[in-house]
């Protein structure tokens, strides 16, 4: 079969999960993730297919690659998923086209593959799933100029946007420590912030909010001294994972003064599926258009005839489900729904400008977006901005209304990738549920 | 010997430079790092001594160790570093003891090494030092008001030291990839900064700054959601070394939005070697006093009563060279003058604040102090304060002004621990000279 042929939409995998319309995880996507079995503490390398998950480590051992493609898979399998990361696109493509052609439907080495299913493929619900890879450092951007707007108009500047907003991807090194795949309870912290009334006090935070954003994982580094250009910086990017900015957001505005800090570094959550850049190929759009009236952009920016320094074609939702909804078997409420081409800077200009002074980015290294929130309602993608910082409660089915996140709380994010003519492929879920608070 | 006695200033090192009335490394100090011999790639772990390098895994093969001693040692040989700082107080009491007898003149087993020490001990000049470990996670503390009062001022802020500033300590996550050791030239970098004149513009940085500031190594972790008390911060504490945060000013001021990103984040210098906290212990002091009139500091951040909770007495300077200083063998000039005790946050404190949301510090982790400028003019600690941002350059020996750094300028900083009654104690030296902006 033809190499680039791995989006072919005519295709279909023997994973009858893989088929049903609304996985987001069809032959088409083969996101790559970090597992392990129930009661084996090994962690292995793994592709999300429908519900199943293949081992890579197990197709390896079974003799079914070969070449590259095999190489590829014996390193991930030794040294885990962040050797892959730091290949080239070459024994990638070729890795994805393997494993594209042995869970496809009606190919030479799907037979063999289908005969071994039961060694090669489990279920995921009975598998542990990890972080993909040790994050090692981890950088947020504010790339929405919506969010951005709404944040300083609820603190009252009098320039919601500060001036530097549109010439600089303005970002935050974050922390990469306390950064925990989905499913990890999120417990509510304790923190200082300064109260209405004026005073200064410690304890569980009330104003707990979570961000949807996505988050982007570099593949191959570069050398301190050696900026990425914007032409250049898709070959740095192995691909996409969804990413709660979890924030306590009066510990915030109290300790602003060089960034966030503790309003923020006490948990990041991020989906445990890895989709690779490969797999986005199809849902390219161009870098957002600079509005009229505003200078061009420094040229170490600009995305014009680069074709890969744009954005994804990518829809994302957040939902809220409450304990009390849990109970009653309620599904989670979609609270906002929003759009990757709302962001005003694409992952290639977040990653160009990241290195442009020099800073050398590493395999494993995480640059998240920033809340992508767009210009509608809808699209309001954190607590703060759809309640206006509490004042206005969000309505929920059951009649429960929430200024902020509350304990037994959970958040869940999902996004999708779709274009017509390809089958959309999805993000799985970046969950999350708010624990109380520990005594300090 | 008796174990607590590695302080004792009547002993002696058999090491002829660890006798030098002006020696950084004597006996007493034992400082620990990461080297290379010339043309070997092997990374291994040494403590300082005089002018000379001992090899601890070449100590443990040699059969000089025994019990908690040797197996600390046989630790760092196999794993480096990392291994030795996350293990507890007893071991590396044992270690730092064993080693000091060893080194001592006139103890039991000194004898066996002296004789053995053309194997043991090599001249640092002929090594190659490196990270004393891989930095996990980087904060940079802003711990002086005296610096925080003078930016503001420069600034024109009505309040030079905002409200909070005496409530939390501030910090901001700083990037861990790009510190190098002590000796590694750092490029001048690009950035993006509006000019007198409004415009803006990218190319080579202009306003390049030195900061003087000492480093917090994390030894022991803390489970994320497990804060650490300020009482109990010190056993999470392995040691101190000095850091130079170099910042491009124009930059910095300009991307604030945030915090330092760009500004801050292509090079960051520290000093080969960590001195223990262990060594420290007879140079201890308070935390200084809270100002009079000020309300009192919230629980979780007070010292009184913990005795580990405090500073330590270290005087500080920071030294420049130009090229042309250089090539006419003259030395570098004092350029700044300042102490510890001025800042108003003691590393115990930043480590309960960074802890106290339920963050989890790692291993390897560096906590920065942030600039240490003092009251006086002397002891303003980096261009900024000196220049008053470039206004009034700092004169050097030969008719030389910098209002910022020059290329071929280098900084050289230094820290002493000095108390009546012991052997004075140093830092080794944090260098780095400014190479030429590279091509963009």
């Amino acid at each position: 079969m033809n190499l680039n042929d791995t989006h072919d939409p005519a295709r279909s995998s023997w994973v009858a999960s893989a088929r049903e319309p609304d996985t987001d995880f069809p032959l088409q996507n083969l996101p790559y993730g970090t597992f392990s079995a129930i009661g084996d503490a090994a962690q292995r390398v793994g592709v999300a297919i429908g519900d199943q998950v293949l081992d890579l480590g197990a197709v390896h051992r079974a003799g079914l690659l070969h070449g590259d493609a095999a190489d590829a898979a014996a390193l991930a399998a030794r040294d885990g998923l962040a050797a892959l990361m730091a290949l080239p696109p070459q024994p990638l493509s070729a890795l994805r086209a393997a494993v594209f052609s042995l869970l496809c439907n009606g190919t030479e080495t799907s037979a063999r593959a289908q005969a071994q299913a039961a060694d090669l493929l489990q279920p995921a619900r009975r598998l542990h799933l990890h972080l993909p890879c040790q994050v090692r450092g981890y950088t947020d951007f504010l790339a929405s100029e919506h969010h951005t707007a709404r944040n300083g108009q609820l603190k009252g500047l009098a320039d919601p946007v500060p001036e530097n907003y549109r010439w600089v991807p303005v970002a935050y090194h974050g922390r990469a420590s306390s950064i925990v795949v989905s499913g990890t309870p999120v417990v509510r912290p304790h923190g200082q912030w300064k109260t209405a009334g004026g005073e200064v006090v410690f304890g569980p935070v009330d104003a707990l909010d979570f961000e949807l954003e996505m988050g982007v994982f570099v593949g191959r580094g570069n050398p301190q001294g050696t900026p990425v250009r914007t032409a250049e910086a898709h070959a740095h990017i192995f691909g996409l994972c969804l990413l709660n900015d979890w924030s306590s957001k009066a510990v915030q505005w109290w300790e602003q003064m060089l960034g966030p800090f503790l309003g923020k570094n006490f948990a990041t959550s991020i989906s445990p599926w890895i989709v690779t850049q490969e797999a986005l190929e199809p849902f390219r759009i161009a870098a957002p258009a600079r509005p009229s009236g505003l200078p061009a952009l420094l040229p170490y920016l600009r995305t014009e005839g680069h074709a890969k320094a744009g954005t994804w074609n990518i829809s994302l939702s957040a939902a809220l489900q409450t304990a009390s909804m849990r109970d009653r078997g309620a599904p989670p409420a979609v609270v906002s729904r929003t759009h990757l081409r709302h962001l005003c800077w694409t992952p290639a200009q977040m990653l160009a400008h990241h290195t442009s002074n020099g800073c050398n980015l590493q395999t494993g290294d995480l640059l998240g977006t920033g809340t992508i929130s767009g210009p509608d309602d809808e699209s309001r993608a954190c607590m703060t901005e759809l309640t206006r910082a509490g004042r206005e409660p969000v309505e929920l089915p059951c009649g429960e209304r929430r200024p902020w996140l509350a304990d037994g709380d959970e958040v869940v994010l999902h996004a999708r990738a779709e274009v017509p003519g390809f089958v959309p492929i999805g993000f799985g879920q970046c969950r999350g549920v708010i624990a109380p608070a520990q005594p300090y």
